[in-house]
């Protein structure tokens, strides 16, 4: 299975050309990310303020195939990858009505210890949140 | 009746304090404004980047009241209150999960041409959306 | 003296109406503060994550008078009030080029313990800082 | 020669782990961007708001290698790359003090006409300002 989140263009996304501001894509896409978390039964506020294990993102790429204006219903499909013990990878289809692609991304995320900043295993939880949303065939046909 | 919005605090919300950047809490106001301006049918592409008409937000005030972290559950209470031809202003109660409030903010707009930046009268539709969302009295036991 | 910031409105800060969006402006006043805490010799790392001060904002308020473009330059004048033991305010005038008068803000900030959130005295080095920037008649020709 | 822009970390590019929150850090890059076009002498409102030209991020791609705190000085080395008649690449390296590199990144940007969003070639002065921080060989040490 795949995570589908919705989204709304806010206001706020856009900028002075009229369209959602590069960058505010990537941050729709971490949402998406929150909420597979959640929706995995993890707690938002310890996840990411926790001072023993810390999994930032490493890398980021982003396609950007059509304009997103204010207003717009998204759809960001999300899809984990599980690299090796302390690394994952997300892929992000964000697809708008009428099933028009808008735009591809990829994090790529690494477990550290937030102190030393050396590589750690992945929590259980966030293994099995891995397993949950790795995709199943019949959703790969968007990629 | 009054409109409800409900938003959970993203990552991006937050700051190196560990909860929503002051901010980014009008921001959460103005996105219940534009859900309920869609929610009464206005286009809100076509509304933020009308050639002919603007209403900018001319004032804004805030109270924080308690903080807010990353994954809480915020109700925003939003509010219309019809000023003159050409203004209004919006009270926005946000609560958090047990009715505990969190923040209260105000925002006035003023119709303008927006090439002149001339007061102009608000369009139909911004009035049949402000009688909306002017709240009943079983809803003001918030205030 | 007062405190002066001076600050280019980037793509980012604006919106599809083609200006700065609102809130936007307080987080432009929020620079100026840094920078005056940064100007009077405050760590601004181990300020914003102290584990044992906080200094929240709990009131901000702004007035919108002209429309901000990207690139623009913007002056911020920054003056600091002491309020009480534990509480000051912040008065920000943001200026363009030719001296008009673009915005004006307000920001209350108080001073609590970040775990029980009870009010605490502002540290020290706080009140040299309030000393510092609070303003000389001179400069309050704007006011 | 590259272009060198300075920026101050802000409280608000951070999140509750206490860094900068990952898309900020492009944003930053696009500051970057922003003042190298300011000084080759681009207007930069009427350069994001043409109505006969426009030039968006195709593609954006980050490596994250040290985390960034509220207060770091980062300096932001940008140099161009010319791809085609239509379209360019910027590299940017960002290295805080005692020259460390903190995260590197590249936008790719395609020239069109925003009505028709059809392919378009670059503007005279974009050709100029491509020329002018394509980046020398004393400058690539960096590399």
């Amino acid at each position: 299975m795949s995570f589908i989140y919705q989204r709304t263009v806010h206001f706020q996304d856009t900028d002075a050309a009229g369209v959602v501001y590069f960058a505010n894509v990537l941050a729709m896409c971490h949402e998406a990310y929150e909420e597979s978390l959640a929706a995995s039964g993890i707690n938002l506020k310890s996840f990411f303020s926790n001072p023993t294990v810390a999994i930032p993102i490493v890398h980021a790429s982003v396609d950007f195939l059509r304009p997103m204006f204010c207003g717009d219903q998204i759809f960001i499909h999300l899809m984990t990858k599980h690299l090796d013990s302390g690394r994952f990878e997300l892929v992000y289809q964000m697809v708008a009505m009428a099933d028009q692609m808008v735009a591809k991304a990829i994090t790529r995320h690494a477990c550290i210890d937030p102190i030393s900043r050396n590589r750690k295993e992945l929590p259980d939880e966030m293994m099995l949140w891995l397993q949950q949303w790795s995709g199943l065939k019949e959703d790969r046909t968007l990629d």
